[in-house]
């Protein structure tokens, strides 16, 4: 059973998030950012529909939780994503001064901790969250992605 | 002299987005994304009036080039940037697979040389384009900022 409010409970929200980019044909990763007990940002992979290799999950909830708190640091927040973030996101995630990091799936080619990305000593990270759950969408998005060519 | 469509020239145009930022209190980094010999976009610095980490010029940047080109992949396109890329924005033009990164002023603590941030390998980079006048304009920036304070 889940409990709210435990990190299985918010990443359960970056799935459902995770699983809007899937039906949208997108590389199926979703992310939520949440303070205190609230969710104040969710976003899944747009980087297709929106022809832009900027438009990951975590760059936009950054920017969302940003534009609601009316400030750019995040050093009272947990990201929730469903897969490690890449250079890039780790990059942002690092400007962002995020104090808790809970990934999903584990990207053993462009993770940030197979590329060495280095966060804000500030900030925690774990993985390994629901991990099935999240590396068996992204598999089979892969997989059916391969059928169809 | 300046050579028309010389690394120095578009540079001065990267150059020229820094001084914008400057102007509105804002770290001076300028950026422009060049195909052939044309400017297809131009950006600056606006982390402190967006209120976000994400919004540095070269991100801004890919975000635009990428509109006029209609493709995620700016794989004909070199970048000029008045300071060398964060682990975020090298984090993005890897992703981008970029043909060229020419920058400016060499970031000792934060470029993604010194952090060891991974470019796509058919990216070619240099630094030191107009270092001192891209270095000139970010130190006066932060001397005035303490002198403010």
């Amino acid at each position: 059973m889940l409990e709210p409010f435990d990190d299985a409970y918010y990443m359960k929200r970056a799935l459902q998030e995770a699983n809007m980019a899937y039906e949208k044909n997108e590389v199926p990763v979703g992310a939520v950012i949440v303070v205190g007990d609230r969710i104040i940002a969710r976003a899944h992979n747009l980087t297709e529909l929106l022809n832009d290799v900027t438009a990951h999950a975590e760059m936009q909830a950054i920017t969302a939780a940003s534009n609601f708190l009316g400030g750019k640091y995040l050093n009272e927040c947990t990201m929730y994503v469903t897969l490690e973030p890449c250079q890039m996101c780790a990059g942002a995630l690092y400007w962002s001064q995020i104090k808790r990091v809970v990934f999903g799936a584990i990207d053993e080619q462009r993770g940030c901790g197979i590329m060495g990305t280095k966060l804000h000593p500030k900030t925690e990270i774990i993985g390994g969250i629901l991990k099935e759950e999240c590396s068996e969408l992204i598999k089979r998005f892969f997989i059916e992605k391969r059928n169809l060519n």
